[in-house]
């Protein structure tokens, strides 16, 4: 297993009428978890595309367990716990700084040769990082 | 089971650099989606919300199947299949206009009294307009 | 000048702690207003790109007179003033269902060559659907 | 005059199909520019509205110079020229890690009683906490 940590400060523009952060604004947090924790790995996602991959997310769950407000400063946790093949999956909890677990997710992204628009498998570069941390 | 169906147009905006539909941009259309079934029945979100109760959601999950691109016009299917206790589950399907499937989703929200802050029983006047649709 | 006027439901995503929708959101309206404004005289945005063309923004400016508020049907008038040089500006203004301004805007884009990089002059099946309106 | 930088790094949802930073994005931006401003003051926009104050944006204007893109480490450099009333004007600049201007724009909001609706002075904390500083 691999994890990251990453602060992250709640926007106005992300909250709702309720007070509450908007339930879809998380998977941009997630977002942001697994690009920092690739690029804590040396790996840059820019990187990745330029070299012909794309990453499309195949598969998304979130739960919701405490609300976050504006101005939160949040802890994403993301983890990697195997290596990929031709997908990859990240784990997420995002907790305040109550420590008070706000939301548990998991995301799967696909490696994607933009060529031929066909599910490949992970770039060696890729897998010689997360082999070594692993 | 009651269905409804919903128009959107995708915007600029919601597009990424893949040029694909950024993924956490669904859970904005599947809000769409729920809103206007509930709208279909005579149920105003809005007034759900003044007459003191709060929905926030507890669960998401998204399976993607294909892209949506810039303009294209999707189809969102929202449907409800059972009576909400304290919480009602709505289960989506987008399509694009050559009616190919983009993704599939389920959304779960809990009926919150807004001045308890404690998950309660689904309104009576949500369930008296259900009732007669399942 | 041509006008176009177009309807658009405010989201619950598009709200803020406040109950307005949050400032930022306008852009995205604005975006909307003139590319069905473009529709409604037979240009498609999307073609315009695929044609090798890119429309910038170069500026954008909104004076905001009241807020629009959750599940508000918000009333878009676009219109366009003269015919396009290197440059085409959209002027916005968006209206509420009790018919007050919610707010007044102005943005302008930039036609440029995508091969080159550089600015250059509004494509003439732009120019020519649009001498039969203004 | 008071200035603030902040670092803000370009998340992948905010880019578009033209691989830019969407136009609309900046208006959030700048919300981060402006609060971090504050807060490097001393000044707590959740404690502005928890006093009883809004702060609703009433004038934007942003000249685009040159497009962001995605993973850019962008400084918002935010500056505040001059003692508020009712309202308050932040100027902001955004460069990119090559120090190429992004764009420049101007954000003006008033303070409202919450309790009344209506347009009121700055208050008196704030206008503490400037007086030194300008």
């Amino acid at each position: 297993m691999y994890n990251f940590d990453k602060k992250i400060r709640v926007r106005y523009a992300e909250t709702d009428q309720m007070s509450y952060v908007y339930y879809g604004v998380y998977a941009q947090y997630y977002e942001v978890g697994r690009v920092e924790l690739l690029r804590s790995l040396g790996i840059s996602y820019k990187t990745i595309e330029s070299m012909g991959y794309a990453l499309p997310v195949v598969n998304l769950s979130i739960n919701y367990k405490k609300p976050a407000f504006y101005d939160d400063k949040l802890t994403l946790k993301t983890s990697i716990l195997k290596i990929p093949t031709s997908k990859i999956t990240f784990y997420h909890k995002i907790y305040n700084e109550a420590n008070h677990l706000i939301n548990t997710g998991e995301v799967t992204l696909a490696f994607v040769n933009k060529i031929t628009g066909r599910v490949c498998s992970a770039p060696d570069f890729i897998l010689d990082k997360l082999q070594t941390k692993l």
